[in-house]
Order: structure tokens, then C-alpha cells, then sequence
């Protein structure tokens, strides 16, 4: 299913640069080092993975074909199964986690090599859009910045004092959503937040970026000189095939560890901001998945099979076992999320979820690795 | 170890009568029909059975080799196993559940024709009893009121207006802890409950009686005579190992399905009550567990492995799986029974954990019977 704007004959061709390298620990006891957040059915998408929705939901505006997806090499595998219609060459695959610069400076120069005028859409692969129209509606307004040299970053409309993610300060207004960027804010206290929502004059920045090729390159050039050198060695070597998992693991080794935004969007001056506001989340937690997933009229978020008595608000998360389903009752409890993997199972109040974390500060304690 | 009283020399031997064939849904999903909660290790019985823990309490008192379990056929290889050093004889198999009276018909029949003047303690086997020196001492009593061709009961004192148990009113004090029984009542409401443990004159029937051999065999006689013949035809074939299965099927067919108390003693006039105040409780449901369980310093009851963040007053049971233990963990949740079997999780409030029935309802409705 595709959709007219950027695929419109003429205009030059749009790449959708999926990030899908990330771990993380918030989502234990389902996410694990082989198995993290964007590899599973979480929220909404189930049952699809966050990646494969992520996917589809760009595939929408950009050619499958003209799709990259950025993940650790220990990631392949289970990346590739869930989008078993890209090439091989499709994923570029990290064999060391350098943060998003590095991989964003590789698949510029990779795109740029190509055709130096094409449109990349950088999105992370775990979020949430509510609003797929919505969300295809801004990235049709931040191609069109991008056509302009600009890099156009998507900043999502607060919604509540969110002291967790960074914000973008809004700088001169220019056309419908699109305005300059005055400058980036880390994570505030919930005082300054609180500020920034009841201004308007912010957006959260969450990671999704558009630009042409030739203007990335180029910004790495000024701000990261070494890395956009290696970058386009790496790509030259890729369109002459000469590359090899030794090169992609020396340049990994050698460049920085270090974001996007430090690296080229907080020194870069020919920057936009689309504000986007298409019931957007990050799904940070468990908490996020149960408002997100389907309920009952209980509100309870489960499998069919599973058994409420008395129960409310509560999220239940199984992965498939073996020998048949697991059955799951719960009784008389409120608002807990209740996560069952077969190896382990977490009983968490759903707004404490974020504090998943000191279980697996434990168990790295215990040295219980097959547990992470 | 055994100990001093009922085994000195000259008085009659004493039989243990563990009843064993109960089967229950208040600790599913751990209790099954296959795993009825005596041969489950809860409460403070773990890392034995309750069944195991009946015997051995019992063993204090009475040889090994004069022990009876009556049990369920399908239970008899789960029970066996427990108690690995009884004789297979030791175990008579119900095929068909009929209540108590038919089975200690048949136990008392059968240690009459070995020796009348016996004495039999009835148990069941899925209770606790917290101080076994004062439990002991009580069935001392109870014996030498048996030995004055008394059926004696063992009355709990009660702790708490229970609206779950019946009562039995005392009557005429004897010595000590002894007294006639006035009358038997059925589960009072909160109120009358509440005033019969306020008048000290109640005490809980928790199913336990000793008796000489003989005195049941004529108790039957009178009351039951139908069965009285029965359970005496049956005993006889047993002496002159005549009895086969279906012998055993047809006596089970043909006896009434009912109770000792109904049968019996509601009708008996040859009864004594022995006050017992030994820390007992029949460990109705999951909450007990937890209360009579080992606690940590928050007061949660689990295995050494369990994690518990923020959480107070929590019961973690799991059954031990295969390729190692499960990693279970608990975040900001307090009051919880949290109960894994592998195929089945349930998670409860622990003051609501009777509410397990209707979760057991559900699952008949289903027909899902391999998790009942």
C-alpha cells in the first residue's frame, strides 16, 4: 500500500532509514540482549513487532526497496526474519553499538554514493503513531524541507511535563508546522518541563530526522570530519563490493561513540523542525504498553485466553510457550502488569514499571546472564 | 524419634490413620486432581509434603509400621512416593470418593480383627499443627479417653469467629482439657461465631479422633449397621488375603457417601472432646500459606532466588521446573499470592485468594481439564 506525495514521479527518491540497534532493559523480562524492544509485539502492534509496524508504516510513502535498516550484527537474524522481503543488503549491521551517529554517517554516504540528492527518513523502530495518516502528512512537510537543504527533524507536540526526553526550543515559525530551531534542551526538571508544555513553544525531540543525502554528508564533513571521511570510504568500498566485515568492524572501532545530536545537529545550522502531533509514543515502559494495547471493559490488556476475576487495569504479556498456552488468571489485583517468559515473570505495578530496572541490576549482580 | 506415652509397654498399640484423599481447587493452580494440596510442600511444610509432614509428626508417637493412609486409587503412586518406607499395605485405596465414613469403616474393621483393643488416631493429612510437643500431648489424652472405650475428638480452641468450620459445644468438664460433647454445629454465621468463641464453650472440628478399634467397629454396628457389615466383610477378606480390587469397587459402590461426623458422632453418645491449642490451621487457601510461611524482612514469603523490589507481604510459590529455576521478580506490589506451575500462573490478592474458585469454574466451563 502506498500513497501519492513523495512517490509522486519526479521528486528524488525517498529512503526510509529504520534505527533498530537499540537494547534496553525496560521492557525485562521480554526484552533481553537477543530479544529487544523493537523485536517485540509490544502495545498496539501485536501481534507484529514494533520493528515490522515501523516498517509497514513507512512503507506506506517509501518503496520497500528503498529501505535500510541500521541494527547490531547480533540483531541480524531476528531483523531479518521479521522483514523477510528486504534484500540482504538491506541491513547494515553494526558489529559494535556506536551510538546513531556512526550508522546514520555510514547510510548517508551509503545513499549519498547512490544518488546524492535522495531524501532520507531516519526513524527510530520502537516508537508508536497513533495517527499513521498524520504521521505520513509531517515527513510529506519535512521531504519537502529536506528538498529545501534542510535537516528536517520531526518534534512531537508534548502532551504532559515529560522530564524523560529532550526538547526542542522553537525558533522563528515558518510555514504550517515547520519552524527554525532555536536550540536543544536536555531532560529538564519537571518545573522547567511543566514550563515548556504550557509555553508552545516546544516540541520533544524524538530522534527522527530528514534529509537529503548530500546535506548530511556535508554536515558531517564541518562537524565530524574523521567520521564522515571513514563514512564515505565505507560507502565507496560498499558500491564497489569490496567490502568486508573487517572494514565495517575497523570503522566501527575507530569512530566515536556519540549521538546524532551531539555529533551534527546541536553544531548545524541549516536545521528545521516539523511539529508532529499524531498520538506519538516512545513506549518507555510497561506502564506505556498497557495505555496503548487493547482493553477490555475492565480495562485489563490481555491475551483472549486469559482469566480476570475481579481484576482491573491491568496488563498481561505471555510469550508463546511451548506445549500449548500458558493459562493466566488474575484475581482481586489492580493496575499490576504481569509478564510471563517462561524463564522468568515480573509482577510490577504498572506506574512503578519503570523500576523494572533494579531487577535487572540484580540479576547482572548474580551474574545470571541467561536471564539478560 | 519417637517418644514416650502411647508407646510405652502394656498398653494397646496405636495406629496412625492419615486421611489422604482429599482433593480440593483453593490452592489451584498448584492443587490438581492429580496433586491434591497434602502432597503439596505449602505453608511451613516445605520443602516436604503435608502429607509427609502428617506422618512424621505422627511418628513422634506411633511405629511407622502401624500406619494407614487412605487414599484416593488415582493418588496412590503420588502418596507411596511420599511415604517410601510404608509397606504397600499400609495404603487402602479408595476407587471411588464416598466421604469419610466408609473409609474408617474400613480402617477400623481392619485393625479390629488384628487387634480390637488398637487404638486408631484419625488425621487428616493436610493440616498444621505449629507446636507438635502440645499436639502430641493431646492425642496422649485423647488415648487414654479412647482406652475408657471413648471415641475422643480433637476441639481446636478457636482464634477467630471462623464462619468456615463447624463447632462442637462442650458439655460435662472432665480433667483437664477433657469434656462431653453437648452438640456438633454446622458453620455458624459471623455473629453466632463470634459469641461461641467469646462463651469459651466451642471448639473447632477439625476431623481428628482417636478410638479403640473395637469402639468404632460397634459405633458403626449401631448407626450404619449396612456398612458396619461391609466394612467388616471387607476386613475379614483382607486377614485371609482374599481381598481383590473389585471386592474393594463393589464395597465403595454400594456404602453411602458421608461423613464420620454424620455417620457417627452426630448420633453417638460415647464421645469425649480433648481442647487442643497447638498452633492448628487446616490451611484453607493461599493467604494461609503465606501466613504460617517463612517471611523475610518485608514480610514476603518466597524462595531464596525471588526478587522483590519496594514489595512487602507478598507469597511467591513455584513449582520447580525443568532446565532450571525460573526467575521470578516483584516491583512496588504488596499483599500478593503469586503462584506458577509452568502451564498455569495465577496472581492474587491475598485476602482474596478463596476467590481461586471461580478462576477453577471458568477453566470447567472451558473443558480445559489438563489444568484442573
Amino acid at each position: 500500500m502506498t500513497r501519492e506525495g513523495s512517490l509522486a514521479p519526479g521528486g528524488p527518491p525517498v529512503y526510509a532509514v529504520i534505527l533498530a540497534g537499540g537494547s534496553g532493559t525496560r521492557f525485562w523480562p521480554a526484552s533481553r540482549r537477543l530479544s529487544p524492544k523493537q523485536l517485540l509485539p509490544i502495545g498496539p502492534a501485536a501481534p507484529q513487532s514494533l520493528l515490522r509496524r515501523t516498517a509497514e508504516r513507512l512503507w506506506r510513502m517509501v518503496e520497500p526497496s528503498h529501505t535500510l535498516v541500521l541494527t547490531g550484527r547480533h540483531l541480524l537474524p531476528q531483523s531479518q526474519a521479521e522483514l523477510p522481503e528486504l534484500a540482504e543488503s538491506a541491513f547494515l549491521a553494526e558489529p559494535l553499538a556506536k551510538n546513531t551517529a556512526p550508522c546514520i554517517a555510514w547510510a548517508s554516504a551509503l545513499v549519498a554514493a547512490r544518488d546524492a540528492n535522495a531524501v532520507l527518513i531516519v526513524v527510530p523502530s520502537d516508537q508508536h503513531a497513533e495517527n499513521e495518516d498524520a504521521f505520513l502528512a509531517v515527513l510529506d512537510v519535512a521531504i519537502a524541507e529536506a528538498n529545501q537543504g534542510k535537516i528536517a527533524i520531526v518534534g512531537i507536540v508534548p502532551t504532559r511535563p515529560e522530564t524523560g526526553y529532550g526538547y526542542i526550543e522553537l525558533g522563528r515559525r515558518g510555514d504550517g508546522p515547520v519552524a527554525e530551531v532555536r536550540r536543544f534542551v536536555e531532560k529538564p526538571n519537571w518545573d522547567t518541563a511543566e514550563s515548556y508544555v504550557r509555553s508552545g513553544n516546544f516540541l520533544w525531540n524524538a530522534g527522527m530526522f530528514v534529509f537529503q543525502a548530500r546535506t548530511m554528508v556535508e554536515a558531517f564533513r564541518r562537524h565530524a570530519p574523521e567520521l564522515a571521511r571513514a563514512a564515505e570510504e565505507l560507502a565507496q568500498l560498499d558500491s564497489s563490493s569490496g567490502l568486508t566485515e573487517e572494514r565495517i568492524l575497523t570503522f566501527f572501532e575507530q569512530a566515536p561513540s556519540i549521538s546524532i545530536d551531539y555529533a551534527v545537529m546541536e553544531k548545524e545550522n541549516a536545521l528545521s523542525v516539523v511539529a508532529g502531533d499524531f498520538g506519538w509514543s516512545d513506549l518507555g515502559s510497561w506502564e506505556s504498553a498497557w495505555e496503548l494495547g487493547a482493553k477490555d471493559s475492565a480495562e485489563n490488556c490481555g491475551r483472549p485466553e486469559d482469566i480476570f476475576v475481579d481484576s482491573k487495569r491491568n496488563l498481561i504479556y505471555a510469550a508463546p510457550g511451548e506445549g500449548g498456552h500458558k493459562t493466566i488468571a488474575l484475581v482481586g489485583v489492580e493496575d499490576l502488569c504481569v509478564i510471563d517468559t517462561g524463564d522468568a515473570l515480573l509482577v510490577v505495578r504498572r506506574e512503578q514499571s519503570q523500576d523494572v530496572r533494579f531487577v535487572v541490576e540484580e540479576l547482572k549482580r548474580r551474574g545470571e546472564l541467561s536471564k539478560l
